[in-house]
């Protein structure tokens, strides 16, 4: 059975959301951050990263949301997450999916885990990064809400696993200083998401 | 016709070494970065993010090293440059090809495009976030060389799309102050890659 672990909060959401959408066989482990049990030893043996989400197959383990995401969708093609037959149109979900995980979980990340990029006792580095996280995020958002979000769904029609990983890093708007009524797509979609009951599972699960 | 716009030294050169090896039907546009060519009216047309690679095909333009790389792939299965029918091999690569893109060249770019992440006139953060990058990028490729790296390709057996953009990222260790020497497999990965015909000629282009 697939395994997901995840700690709430975190962009292992999307995953959760993904797993949960196509009817898959899985159970979780939810790591306490706040403990540090993902850089616990026996936590690093499933994911040397020290991170979440990663994803127990009978096969090995895999990491990475985009990564993750696709997996899930091409195991379960029943669900339709993915248009695998389309290499264009799967080549859009991917370029999305990849910057949400490679400029705007980034842009986010400077918020609190600066400490990745500059020593850790730096106050005035690590305050700098975190100035710049509304106007970073805001303007990833523009760009979203703008060039890439299709409607309803973001890639148009379909329901696809570039939606719950944008539902996912949507939720860390306020958090990170951006008032989301600047994006009234985003924000729409965020509650046609939060309404679906796959998700309403998850995040009865991820906030119990 | 495909087209690939693509800046010597960037990331773009993954997409570009993989068109080559699947001997696809492409042309090149080399964008001036010292010029501020990403940024001007005409190029923002076809990528509004201002970065490259973008690959613009008959059915519209993508962006993002991992989603062109996976779309080269499909394109072109003669070449197998990637193995769609298989879920879990072809998420392994995804994961590879995320962590390069979100997590790899994320941390190289903090050398020199801090001001992505902290006021642009800031100079002591931009300092700050510049001493970390031999640490950060090292740390990266200790986790490559030990926990990823099958050999002889980053995969195994088989030659992958996660080869040219290792290849790519690897390439950058030198000028961010990392001793390549620390990493014997990614070292003997790159010499190989230098040998093969597509990156000669590749690279031969971009230095042209």
């Amino acid at each position: 059975m697939l395994k997901l672990f995840y700690s709430p909060g975190s962009c292992a959401l999307a995953s959760h959301i993904a797993l949960e959408e196509v009817g898959a066989p899985y159970e979780t482990v939810r790591l306490d951050f706040r403990a540090s049990e993902q850089r616990k030893p026996e936590y690093l043996k499933i994911n040397p990263k020290g991170r979440v989400p990663a994803l127990a197959t009978d096969r090995g383990v895999l990491t990475e949301t985009p990564a993750i995401l696709a997996f899930v969708a091409q195991s379960f093609p029943k669900a339709r997450l993915a248009p695998f037959d389309d290499p264009f149109a799967f080549g859009r979900i991917q370029a999305f999916n990849s910057y949400l995980c490679a400029t705007v979980h980034v842009a986010h990340a400077h918020r609190i885990r600066g400490y990745r990029w500059v020593e850790a006792d730096d106050e005035a580095a690590l305050a700098a990064m975190k100035r710049k996280v509304p106007q970073s995020v805001g303007e990833c958002f523009e760009l979203i809400e703008r060039e890439m979000f299709a409607g309803p769904w973001v890639m148009g029609q379909d329901y696809t696993i570039a939606d719950p990983y944008l539902f996912t890093v949507a939720s860390w708007l306020e958090a990170d200083g951006v008032d989301s009524a600047r994006f009234p797509k985003v924000r729409d979609h965020r509650q046609r998401m939060a309404e679906r009951p796959a998700v309403k599972e998850v995040l009865a699960e991820e906030r119990a």
